[in-house]
């Protein structure tokens, strides 16, 4: 079966499930009219023969979906644009549905895909169940992965950047500086570009001799209120460091918040570097030091792999990793007192 | 014509294009396999005939299209999110696409919407051409703007929010702190939204007998470069204010960052009240007092009309105006010395 997926029929599917052609057509294109049970009974039926809908010869519509986690974040916000730029300059329209919590989509949301045709789903820090990618995958519909959120499903094509560079960029650059005791606020640990980041600033003490001081690393959701609650709880040590590598451009704008709260000057008496580069570090006061990951070379190249899945499948495994640079700013400086 | 526009038939409109019916039925819904020529012919005769498409009985696309400018600024993205969890929990998908840097359609994108067939735009500080207007309109695919730009079209309901007010609350505010000296930063002189704003500046001062001195009245682009600028421009001069009204949160990021560079300290030696409330004002340091403006209720409000339109046709006209309040934060107090 796996070999030959499009040998199976619509009529094949009907007999199966015993229904007729036109129902099987309209779950398969994600029409109303049919009850949810002989739905699910056809969808059934559907995985079981690994059947494939053929590709479109006319794309009816030119749509690109791309599912997003906050889309009103930073970081959430200046992918989406990029990706918006990228998919016009192709023709393409742009529908953007948000997330829930748990970087999931909302219930019904595959269904709404399916009725809308696109060529592709882009996944912004997301994750889908296997039901929902063989779903997607049995109508043709392609799926591409930006800095996926939990274990990277194997048959998704991804693109990330340098996340454990970046992460070493950082904290070697205040390792130069002369920094010596230097926390690291991390992100969810089981996202993949957040440990990597944290792998990164491990590797960087490590090659410069500095032992790793496990009560330095403090975990995030890269929220703002997580840097500012960690930044609390690492400045206020008697033993405080002296530089926060804050993994994401909002953590820094926390910890900015907790050492203004604390009387604590950066970056005379506190270095911080972020993480990504968004516009909000250029905002920052003072500017901040950061690590430029290159989102519209990321969305440029989420689309175009939509795009190029259909002519090379050997992408369908591919994972890309875009190189990310330090972006020195004013947030960073020599230590006035080396606390340890 | 006018009274009867749903008299006109394709028929009459192939007749009088010299073409045929499928022909004229391509292009009312944006279907390809027309000449430009052809089409631009037959648009002529439809906008000559005041030829409107019937609403589709079954919807064939849950669409809502959103035209925005800047979709990454924290302005855009905030009500672009606010509009994609309205539309979802009405179930409709959302196409986002950008607008041109002078808050228009870039080419092509009526077109693309005519073929993608939605229930209607919501433009958010955006214009269109009249032709796009009646192009949609006689696609039956209905209009609504939020915080229009340019000179608002008569027949384009939009929804804001009380920007004289706001304007009024937030001077009001640092005239009862003791500040007599209070400069504002303004947004573009064609967008309602900013001289509204200005206009409420203008009457508080007033209210109170403190003169107009127009040198204080710095013009810009909702950016945070200009706020920068202007900032530094206000700041610089011996008889600088003690206090800066910025007309949007951006702006007043801006000023923050002149006031830094030039060692003056906020709220101490400096004032400083924002537009918005949208989340930078909180992650600001010292976080931001500033004029909440309830976006989620403006996107809910867009959804609602747009649904609303095709049964209530006397909403074409509508303004609604929602109300904002002041949110004292920690940018402003008391003036340490009143400059004049």
């Amino acid at each position: 079966m796996p070999g030959k997926p499009r040998a199976v029929t619509q009529a094949e599917i009907a007999k199966q499930a015993s229904t007729t052609v036109p129902t099987v057509s309209k779950v398969l294109n994600g029409r109303p009219g049919v009850s949810d049970e002989l739905r699910a009974q056809i969808e059934a039926v559907v995985q079981r023969l690994g059947y494939q809908q053929p590709a479109r010869k006319q794309q009816s519509a030119r749509l690109i979906e791309v599912l997003c986690y906050e889309i009103d974040s930073p970081f959430g916000s200046e992918v989406v644009a990029h990706i918006e730029q990228a998919a016009r300059q192709s023709g393409f329209g742009m529908v953007l549905t948000g997330s829930n919590a748990d970087n999931r989509p909302h219930p019904g949301w595959v269904d709404d895909v399916v009725g809308r045709q696109p060529v592709g789903v882009v996944l912004i820090a997301c994750r889908l169940s296997e039901a929902d990618r063989k779903m997607l995958r049995s109508r043709n519909i392609r799926i591409v992965a930006i800095d996926p959120a939990g274990t990277p499903a194997p048959d998704i094509p991804s693109i990330g950047s340098a996340d454990w560079k970046g992460g070493y960029l950082a904290t070697r650059h205040l390792i130069d500086l002369g920094h010596r005791r230097i926390g690291i606020i991390t992100g969810p640990a089981d996202m993949m570009a957040s440990t990597a980041r944290q792998s990164g600033y491990t590797a960087a003490l490590e090659a410069a001799g500095i032992p790793i001081e496990p009560s330095l690393i403090r975990p995030g959701q890269f929220h703002h209120a997580d840097g500012l609650a960690e930044g609390l709880a690492l400045l206020s040590r008697p033993d405080r460091p002296t530089a926060i590598f804050a993994s994401s451009d909002l953590y820094a704008l926390g910890v900015y918040e907790a050492a203004r709260s604390l009387g604590i000057g950066i970056p005379d008496e506190l270095s911080v570097v972020g993480y990504d580069d968004l516009r909000i570090a250029q905002w920052a006061g003072p500017p901040l030091t950061t690590v430029h990951v290159p989102l519209a070379r990321m969305a440029q190249d989420a689309v175009h792999l939509i795009q190029r899945l259909g002519e090379e499948p050997e992408l369908s495994s591919s994972r890309t990793d875009i190189e990310t640079t330090l972006v020195v700013r004013a947030s960073t400086t020599v230590p006035t007192k080396v606390s340890n």
